[in-house]
């Protein structure tokens, strides 16, 4: 097929070599004019045979939002937009329906597979009607993995990215599980050599999986992973999956205190804990640490 | 390598299967005497050459502690006791320095790999000096799987118990990672086949692993996990990896809500929620639900 | 002050007494006639001197949106809408800005006290412009409390329901911190009293508080709080307090544990732990618990 | 009554003061000379008329242990050790064993009070028989607060210590909560004035406790904290409570957010998190953060 692709960055530059690679024509467009094959969304929706299908792949937010309604006012009856970005899925309903006002269909992808999308494939959770989702089937198709798995219609529009923030909000929590195996490890004198311990976890064990094959990879590339500083941004999926999760009463916990972990790492001091200082300097007489001088070493204070 | 195996329930029966099918002599001892080689234990011992080396494969605690101090009057200079079970650390320890007093060498060995170890191999996590590994070395690669992982000499004595302590904490954490997923997606109107979504994950995902392929395993056999009540137990590892988290001042939140969540899934109505619910009558004079009579619905309450 | 009261429910009736025996004239409405002053929220308006203050005492969401609006239509420039509701202080925006454009003030006024409001006065935390507040400040003045305490003018529009908010936030984590150290103690054998162990925290601890004497008047109504249900609603507020922390990436931990909690208490069973016992099944062969039958008892499933 | 009181430091120097006021008779011993009214443990003992009651008020662990173990060596049939310090309850199962072997009584009792109880009283929980609690009675009403409250018979040996540690776990999980709802509110900007808020919590609120006094004393001291670091050491109690509770299977999530927290405000750098990191960059190239040089600063790395 002939698909449009908006943003030509880390992933999207990616995805266009492997639809180009599976025999489907791509006109790409980007900011940057190095990357671009269209000078601007105009040309591209104009080099487009109908129905036209637009696949967005921008960040979330603001840049989704003024893409899809610039191609609302480019597209018309019967063409398609899919978001392959990581929007909220709140989003995605309100896309749906300002495209549906003009006849134009709608389909939310997540898209996991980061650096090794290229290679192996993404795996993509899609949501949207069966017709609109028939229409970009064949990209679908030369994205995903080989394999039988890796794609699937999730349900109606939103299904997609609700799947994939879901995808995500396990991610972070079988990541800090790890992490914490990996610290109590390191930290005990018993073991005595907790990077082969790890490797060993990659056959045989009930937690094999391929966030441990990277976490070893990345021990033997960084020992003991020095020179690593222990501070981890969070995306925004993490977040939404507690508040989902909030929203439905439903509790999750690991995924929670996964995304606490990232938030506490990124504090340089928890005022929180300024608060249980100074309460337990007024009970109990316990000393106060005093606050590391601007620039100076906090471990020595 | 002719071996002595105590213990050949739902673990050590399989294997001793294995060991054999990979050439071994095994001379197996359990109390039920349709499985059981040996009449007794003395006879087990007995009957192997020198070094004898006996793996211990009872459950931890009592039945282990008993099972070493009786091969302890049994054996004697230069044989080997492996304790294969599911001990804690700190009993290795104890047991090591009982042995040691007569000369008798100890090994620990974390086991994993559950009712899949026989075709698959076991992996097998083991701590203690390197002369008494090498004693048992010809068993352990006969039980570890075929590829290039699954085997590790962790450390010290009880450093292959500590390890596969982790491995459970870890694995505690991870199952509640998807199982917390499972939920919110079960709970959304949106996601119309969470099973074919969970299926999906299975390649190209960050999240792609062993347990995933069980948790889709069981959601083909029981769609929708109906009839499964919401109970689990757990088997002490879990506990221990938190207090081991505890005695080193290391925070394990994920792992300590997976314990937290399997102790709650096992209470009919929970204490400290009727705490809550009286101070908010109290306070606010939210209205009191009040206990379903014994043998009654819960739910109609 | 001649001040109007919208909603004259468990909150709203009290405060119209306590105001009244202040010596301020009320106007109050409620959609039950058999507890309004006036007929109609027209009649309530025309029946204020100018500048009108107008008190808003309905449930949060809908119920509060509705007023406001109508509100809007009737008050003009310099007259006061005060929302002493629950809600969100996201709403708070919104309704300043709408109510702004006619020259209508606005006041968010967060509310506690209970049940207890009455007799002991209601703490108060308003947000909103000093003119604004100066306007309503003689009822504020006879609603807190007598001493010096529970009055707070905490911010900018939204400022007060955001301090409630997070003193609902607050209040729950610190009922699950007593819950918690209940259950444990009802748990263990060795202490024998607990009730009496609480009320002896009542002075001379760390922990003595209100919410403290509230369990203990609650253990003396039910001794081991027998006959009610561990079930727990939440309000709204705490969910928003959580939400509020992921917004500012600001961890709470322990008051997103008592939500979490509350969540769970209201389960049946749960779905995540159903996903827990069907992997450990697939992995180890452990039994599977089945759910009881409709009508059932889940204790002796 | 006469009494000898083994430790005179922050707090047994205090309760001497106390007891003395009260009209008791105290024979001291610490091992500041300057402090001890007798030269020796021996000493003091000698001076006791029978039955000798010997209250311990030196640090848990070895300190109390030796101290137990020399007493054991000059007590006699019907004389009575009161330990007052923070042991575990474990601790007091085993010392009364040893005491009871020579008829002597133990007791064991919880101590709360802080710098304040010289003052106010120190709220007690003790656990024992109701003959040896007899003994040492008047010196429990001198020291306990004047009102009708904080004195409690917990149960038997080990009950009173398991109180006090129960309470202290509370204690941690209700200073975490106003802690959150302090950074929260501090992170906001809608909220002005801070302090003020948590002021007029005081009154009328559900919050209402002497720890939210304290805190509020605090900020008077240091205005927004200012200078204090965000650290937190823990005493060993509330380790012990999450312990209790995972050998009871008694969930205690805030209790234990609490604890983690503390563990985690004095890591310079967290090993989790640089698994976490290290992971992301794996499979996402997310960019890692180096670790500040020694004596860097974090801040601007």
């Amino acid at each position: 097929m002939h698909l449009g692709l908006v943003g030509l960055g880390k992933m999207g530059g990616n995805m266009r070599t492997r639809l180009r690679n599976a025999g489907h024509t791509v006109t790409g467009f980007d900011r940057n004019p190095e990357v671009s094959d269209a000078a601007s969304l105009e040309e591209l929706v104009a080099a487009l045979p109908s129905p036209k299908v637009v696949w967005v792949m921008v960040p979330a937010g603001g840049p989704t939002d003024d893409t899809v309604v610039a191609l609302n006012g480019l597209l018309g009856e019967g063409d398609l937009v899919v978001d392959g970005g990581n929007s909220r899925w709140t989003e995605d309903l309100r896309h749906a329906e300002l495209l549906a006002a003009k006849g134009i269909g709608f389909v939310d992808c997540g898209v996991s597979g980061g650096v090794w999308g290229l290679e192996n494939g993404y795996a993509l959770m899609a949501g949207g009607s069966a017709a609109d989702i028939a229409k970009v089937q064949p990209a679908f198709d030369a994205l995903k993995p080989a394999g039988e798995y890796g794609w699937v219609h999730a349900g109606k529009v939103g299904a997609g990215h609700f799947s994939k923030m879901v995808h995500n909000g396990i991610e972070y929590a079988i990541m800090q599980s790890y992490a914490e195996g990996w610290e109590l490890l390191e930290t005990v004198d018993l073991v005595e050599n907790v990077t082969e311990v790890f490797r060993s976890w990659k056959e045989g064990t009930v937690i094999r999986s391929w966030l441990l094959d990277l976490l070893v990879a990345a021990l033997d590339e960084k020992p003991g992973l020095e020179g690593i500083r222990g501070y981890a941004d969070d995306s925004g999926e993490g977040r939404w999956t507690v508040e989902a999760g909030i929203e439905h009463a439903v509790a999750t916990p690991a995924i929670t205190a996964a995304l606490y972990a990232r938030f506490v790492s990124r504090q340089d001091d928890s005022p929180a804990m300024k608060a249980i200082a100074a309460m337990r300097n007024q009970f109990g007489g316990h000393a106060l640490h005093t606050e590391p001088p601007a620039g100076g070493d906090a471990a020595s204070a």
